[in-house]
């Protein structure tokens, strides 16, 4: 009630004020843009896809609008309430906004200065938000990341209806909601703000958007260059066990732009993350590019942000789901909403890539602006081609320099195999060097768990971060690669872990029936180095490709190494028999192992073992070389899990016991398909015969690959030299190998 | 070398003696007719989904001509190779057979007509297939069930390329092959041929249509009657423990026509058998309608048959996947070919119903016959109507008075509720009355397991059944019902199992807000009465519809009672807290216990009990009224299963312990999404606040839901008088109820 006489007043005060008010600057011009909205005025019913998301947008901010406004006083944690709806309201305020431009109806404009006027009366004395996990506590929400969301949209909210508010409410609002909001997420939280981190993108995203609606160029530049002295000790965690001041580091938004992205595109924290800033990142410059254009920030570090896009959308599966390297929820795909707006704006402000138009065809929406309306014009207008994701190895480091995530893709994504030999990845990384996971278009074959979170499911932890993220998720017995003595690489250590990154031994996409990427590992384990090798095949006697995987492994002392399989599927076949325990035990105490139970440990009954699952309709055999004294472990995850925080999925793992150098050498071979309704069962055994390696010194590994009907095939790696133009030859039982390169492949 | 010569003088043979040829009847006029075809013929080009059917059919045959004819000795199980080419060939016989009456390209009879010769020259010799596994073996497969599905298929190979042959070639074939391949699958395999089994609907069918092809009246005879004369001992059991001679029980097509379907059409074994068993039951009565359609055997039992379609399709959810009652192997859905010609077949044969179309037009493919184009022109000409899917009662027993199964469904198969009160189901029924499952749209909610059984997947115990069959899959424990001091409905014996049946007490579909299952059991345990009723409501105060379950149990002894919910997803939240053990033991030591880990133990800390889930993306609660010493046993499938045979599914069971005459009332409760792509979590939590039995004694169960608004509504059973017309009243907590019917209820 009243509300709304509260409304009524200011109605009348805009009335009175507007034809006063002298313009500084054109509005808006943040995201939309004077002209923009023009432009699409001109073209409404005339593009198909554009119309019909403006409708779809509008049926659903009427719906609010109808709903009314609630501004809660926050209580909640994500998946509560109160953060729901906040969430809620600056996603609305900002379409609605959008409305009020482009249909020029005031209702949409009188919503969002009531909602903006609400938020006005509430923030003036409100606390810090009640919930106190977060080290950097929002007011709306429970993290300033959160607020920084808020003030991100409600910049775009209030640029779209700057002209039409009086200049007396502007200043209301700016003096009461929009300057303290944005000095509360910088200046008196230095600790999230100041660093290098997608937590810091949103803010000083947030303080840079407001900044360039106020005109206020002290805001910019505190966005830009962060803030010059945040009386910061160094050192600092976060919530992740992220250090929060790392000395010599810069700050601010461009740094944010520097260093976690490789000159490749590649974000450090990997695609779930890099997904989610995105949209800071791109909006934030796009905002600049308009208000701003000669900082040139959308083109910063040779058009990094633009690379972004194409690294981001190549680490996704043939469904388009992001492979959860490092911290990632699997299912986030890019139909997801700031993928819209990526698209949207590499499109337009890009090469205008036809391949982008495919993906905005799949997500069936686009941004309410002029990228969205040139991008459904060019759907209209029949450009869309496939985008077509090929092997692509894309460089970690600021420099490229700090390792790097390979995909090898055979086909149209029959097989995909995403390699990680990458830096930490900032405190969302795992402790996982030269991992991978592998995938038969968008089903996994061989699984990377991916985060231990039910994101904004309140009832889990609060949405948050599960504390079985540390103790299982982030381990390294958690990924498929080496474990020693059952201890994490870099002891679990991120101070250590930050400072390291595995290096590219090998990258080769170049010959049609065999791709090879091949990595080293020093400082995972010290006094050991791992060099990992691994190969996609396609070889005429078999019907899909398949993948050669060498972990070579040299070491000062002699340990016990755990090498585990993560299959998805249930269990067929295997060829050694193992002993199944009465009751389930936990596999060890700490680092991951307390979450495995032991289902089963057997012994190789040949030097070639093989295993075969049925997974998603299709089958899959590992076979691998064992010696007679591996153990083999059928492992399921679950234990000392009392909430039921983790799936229950299955491994298989070798465990080789009182070794120094040693060697994996296995090969995971897709074959068949079955199929519940026609209940046929296709192809459903391995052809190969035996794997063996045939030779291995410091210099040389060679493996042998024998399938059904005798034929065998040799891959030979020089382990020391990886220059293309080197010669090489070795024998081999009697036989002389020549060839140039790092590798020699037959298939016979 | 040798076969081509072979095949180049028979083509001279033929050629020379065609014309000789007299004809007796009319060929093809088993399921392709002379005027069938004609018709064809003149449509060709013009119906487009009967056209790419046959292209598509044209180029799998075309392949499989130029792969060359190979009629391997036999060897395999099923999912063994010989096993799958002698599958591939009577299907692909019977396919080229189909081409050559529509093509009339004699290439598809030479084809035909050389495998015949091929296998005529190896059966002559063939001993009995050496895997010894089955109860009736076969020749060219190791179950005589197996040879049958040859001779169906082939049969209508025979038939089709009749007139192509000399009759010298004739006489060869059924001297040599058919009959004596007819001879064995009956005459001497009684146990086999002599039953109310689908196995003998299988030979029934074959018989008789090969009977039909040759005209030979003391086949067609043995088919619709079966052998007067077995010389089978009384008793007997089947690999699956089915009584193979029942006394007094009628044998034959006609017998098996009669005794599985209820006048309803369902099918006493369940869906998935019911599928399996169309093809031969709709053929046969199709070549019976063709060749003597004055027996009237498509029309029998008051048109049984399509009364069967249609209680099958009704059988499935919304994914067309049928509901796993009984041995039910799981994905098994209406898009497999024998509903293919099922769907062609009833709507051709039947009552033209439109709605049959929208599920061809899902087949995308249709029969090449009569019945087939006849569809396609139905599509083409835009009748297809959506088949819409209500609540439906189907009675099972010959006479419908044997139980029966209740599917109630709510909105656009939003829920689907599949209660079982059905006998025993032959062979493959479960001990598991009144039990039930539960679905929104295609996915589980609440399981039923299905089948312990990798069809077809020969590295899984031949794709046969598999001992977690019997020691799982089939137990009470193993169901959403109840279980009595640890043992199986029955004691598991299928002797006495075979004879009884639970009893409708309830059925009403007819209120668009309440719908009502009820049914008694008083046979599963001697002395002990279960009384389920199950309603399936939407209350204005709902999002969604939900599942109101009340077993009333009546004994005269003190027992244990173990109640669980095989629950699909990941646990979100409970209001009870539970030890979790260090390690995991299987619950018991049979009856399906030994199969089941206790992953934690619980108590009650109130008079609701709630648990919470999430499974395909939605959220779901089960509230339970509970007492202060059950126990809640967190528990998941896997214990003692070293070949993990059984999928690790969990469950939560309530177990109360020394209890006579007691109750069970709950709540299933879908509501909520969650999108991993946006992220969002909708109405993760349950709205019911409360739920508590309010009255019960022998004459009246009442039970109060409340939900968190406070409104109370109220279910009220009259257990003793399920009559629509009596008048009831009860007062409860001073308040007095006056209705008319069965059962009460307020929703306020």
């Amino acid at each position: 009630m009243n509300k709304i006489s509260v409304t009524a007043l200011l109605l009348m005060v805009t009335t009175l004020s507007t034809p006063l008010c002298v313009q500084s600057q054109e509005h808006p011009n943040l995201i939309m843009t004077k002209s923009g909205v023009e432009k699409i005025r001109k073209h409404l019913g005339q593009v198909p896809l554009f119309d019909a998301t403006l409708k779809s947008v509008k049926e659903e901010v009427d719906v609010e609008i109808a709903f009314g406004i609630d501004t809660p006083i926050p209580k909640d944690f994500s998946g509560g309430y109160t953060h729901f709806r906040h969430k809620q309201n600056f996603k609305f305020a900002q379409k609605a906004g959008a409305l009020y431009q482009i249909l020029q109806d005031d209702k949409y404009a009188v919503y969002v200065r009531d909602m903006l006027f609400q938020y006005e009366a509430m923030y003036k004395n409100l606390p810090a938000h009640p919930q106190k996990r977060s080290y950097a506590r929002g007011k709306l929400f429970w993290q300033c990341l959160n607020d920084s969301n808020w003030l991100v949209y409600m910049s775009q909210a209030y640029d779209t209806i700057y002209n039409f508010l009086s200049a007396a409410e502007r200043s209301t609002l700016e003096n009461n909601l929009f300057r303290p909001f944005a000095d509360y997420i910088s200046l008196e939280n230095p600790k999230f703000y100041n660093r290098v981190h997608n937590h810091s993108t949103w803010g000083n995203a947030a303080v840079g958007m407001i900044g360039l609606v106020m005109d206020d160029e002290e805001l910019i530049q505190r966005a830009l260059y962060g803030i010059t002295d945040d009386g910061l000790p160094v050192g600092g965690r976060d919530n992740d066990g992220g250090i929060i001041k790392v000395v010599g580091q810069k700050k601010g938004f461009l740094a944010n732009l520097d260093e976690p992205f490789s000159p490749d595109g590649y974000y450090t924290e990997g695609p779930y993350y890099q997904r989610y800033a995105m949209y800071p990142f791109l909006i934030f410059a796009l905002a600049m590019h308009n208000e701003r254009p000669e900082l040139k920030v959308l083109q910063h570090k040779e058009n990094v942000l633009l690379k972004g896009v194409n690294a981001l959308l190549n680490l996704s599966d043939a469904d388009g789901e992001f492979f959860p390297l490092n911290d990632g929820q699997k299912g986030m795909s890019y139909y997801t909403a700031s993928l819209v707006s990526t698209v949207n704006i590499a499109y337009h402000y890009g090469t205008k890539n036809p391949q982008l138009l495919s993906i905005a065809e799949k997500q069936n929406q686009v941004l309410l602006d002029v990228s969205g309306l040139d991008v459904a014009i060019g759907i209209r207008d029949g450009k869309a081609q496939p985008f077509t994701k090929k092997s692509i190895n894309l460089s970690d480091g600021i420099k490229g320099k700090q390792g790097g995530v390979s995909v090898l893709r055979y086909g149209n994504e029959e097989l995909s195999l995403v390699f990680k030999y990458a830096a930490q990845g900032l405190s969302h990384g795992h402790y996982d060097k030269l991992s991978y996971s592998l995938h038969e278009k968008g089903d996994e074959v061989i699984q990377d768990y991916g985060l231990a979170r039910f994101v904004n499911i309140g009832q889990k932890g609060g949405g948050n971060y599960l504390k079985e993220n540390k103790t299982w998720a982030k381990t390294t017995i958690a990924h498929n690669t080496l474990s020693q003595n059952t201890e994490m690489h870099f002891d679990g250590e991120y101070a250590t872990a930050s400072t390291k990154h595995s290096d590219l031994y090998l990258y080769d996409d170049t010959k049609p029936n065999i791709q090879v990427v091949s990595a080293t590992e020093v400082n995972a384990y010290p006094g050991t180095e791992m060099h990992r090798t691994m190969a996609m095949m396609k070889l005429k006697n078999f019907d899909k490709a398949f993948v050669l995987d060498i972990m070579k492994v040299t070491s000062t002392s002699k340990n016990q190494y755990d090498f585990p399989f993560y299959f998805i599927g249930q269990v067929i076949k295997m060829n050694f028999s193992y002993d199944s325990p009465s009751s389930l035990s936990a596999l060890g105490s700490a680092n991951g192992y307390q979450h495995l139970y032991l289902e089963g440990k057997g012994k190789p009954s040949s030097d070639t073992t093989q295993f075969s699952w049925l997974g998603n309709g299709k089958f899959y055999t590992l076979t691998t070389a064992t010696n007679p004294s591996d153990e083999l472990l059928l492992t399921r995850i679950g234990a000392n899990d009392p909430n039921f925080n983790l799936r229950r999925d299955a491994a298989l793992m070798i465990r080789r016991k009182e070794s120094g150098n040693t060697i994996f050498a296995s090969v995971i071979e897709p074959h068949g398909s079955y199929s519940p309704v026609s209940e046929s069962s296709v192809n459903s055994n391995s052809n190969i015969a035996e794997l063996e390696i045939v030779h291995d010194d410091e210099s040389y590994t060679a493996v042998a690959i024998k399938d059904l009907s005798g034929t065998v095939s040799v891959f030979i790696l020089a382990n020391l030299n990886a220059s293309a133009s080197q010669k090489h030859q070795l024998k081999i039982a009697g036989k002389l190998y020549r060839w140039t390169g790092a590798y020699h492949f037959t298939d016979k």
